[in-house]
């Protein structure tokens, strides 16, 4: 029996990988870190997330963004007050995030092996160039997709503009992805198909809802039924 | 008169507008602000390559991760004695660099207009996505070019995989970019040609020589005239 889609998108972080556990984590250690050198009553964590937005436009997404914004934070919060010895364990703090080993979601190899008997997979992602690249690799996942891209911005411009490359109509391809805001509702807006399979943690940025013409999926695995 | 190319690649970065003076005018900013905290005799310019060259495979290439190096190498340079007030100026460097208008090299604008008379171009960069992408928008040429790369490495295999992409053969293709590394002896290898454009600096890590395949021509202006 055939799929109703020839090619399947996959984002990445946090749909075939662990990656928002990873910044919740950090976070946790910065503000530990940083609150001993803060006047009373300063809210560290919400400094830092004002930082983020605030460079968003400018520094991007990833890892290399928010620790630029935690040391920015961390020495504006504390009005000049934190040792550098405390900027020098942030700085690590990012750096281990940018080495740690890629920790897949439960049974992802095994989906994406039957999502690629009927389909061409596509995985689309955003990000920082360098880290992505280096989590595909090590991943061991690269081989069983047609197609990598690693992007600037999840929206309707560029799903149009991979989905010519890829050589697919809109109403052939089906994106499965944690964020609604950059895996399905860009893709439902160009006339594809879309499948929200949620993370335990989203990104503040990243919140969005979608009007129920996508399907949601508890697992990666759960999708393989869907698309059939 | 026929080119002999259909395609001409054209690096971004010291090719189209200046970049490399900014990060050489930031590092001595950087070394004059840092080396008051440091012992004597200590090279603060020498301890900032070192920390890049050990960042490069990890955080690649671009303003974030040479930010990241310069705030990493100033804790660890005066053994953690930098005032946090210094920190946040070094972080501003980057972010001042990440904003900063296009420079674009003399001649440019015609040069690629006349380049674009008889061929179809490319431009093909690499460094941080949302960085190049930003200059790219802010330098008013996106609309002179078929197609814009922002890649993770100029290698063979990129080279080979972008060509691909364009639809246009090795012999068919000519490179031109500031880099012999990056933009001259890859493309020569997969049976492409190539033309120097050097720049007044060159990064210590695109250092290379080239054995007289290619040309070599003093601005882009110069190049319309070498590929007809």
């Amino acid at each position: 029996m055939g799929s109703r889609y020839d090619v399947i998108g996959l984002d990445a972080d946090d749909t075939l990988w662990h990656s928002e556990d990873s910044f919740h984590e950090v976070e946790r250690r910065f503000v530990e870190l940083v609150t001993p050198h803060v006047a009373p009553g300063i809210e560290v964590g919400d400094a830092l997330r004002a930082t983020e937005r605030r460079h968003l436009p400018i520094s991007g997404y990833g890892v290399k963004a928010f620790t630029l914004s935690m040391v920015e934070c961390a020495v504006g919060v504390s009005q000049g007050e934190v040792p550098a010895e405390v900027i020098g364990e942030i700085v690590g703090l990012g750096m281990d995030m940018l080495t740690e080993p890629v920790r897949l979601l439960p049974g992802v190899p095994q989906a994406l092996a039957d999502l690629g008997r009927d389909h061409r997979l596509v995985m689309i992602t955003k990000g920082d160039l360098v880290h992505q690249w280096r989590k595909v690799e090590l991943s061991g996942l690269a081989h069983l997709f047609a197609q990598i891209e690693v992007v600037l911005e999840k929206d309707e411009a560029m799903y149009s503009r991979v989905l010519h490359e890829v050589g697919v109509k809109p109403e052939r391809f089906c994106m499965v992805g944690n964020s609604v805001r950059s895996d399905v509702l860009p893709v439902l807006a160009i006339g594809g198909a879309a499948i929200h399979v949620p993370y335990q943690y989203t990104w503040e940025h990243e919140l969005a809802e979608h009007d129920g013409r996508a399907l949601t999926a508890g697992t990666l695995a759960d999708v393989v039924a869907l698309v059939d």
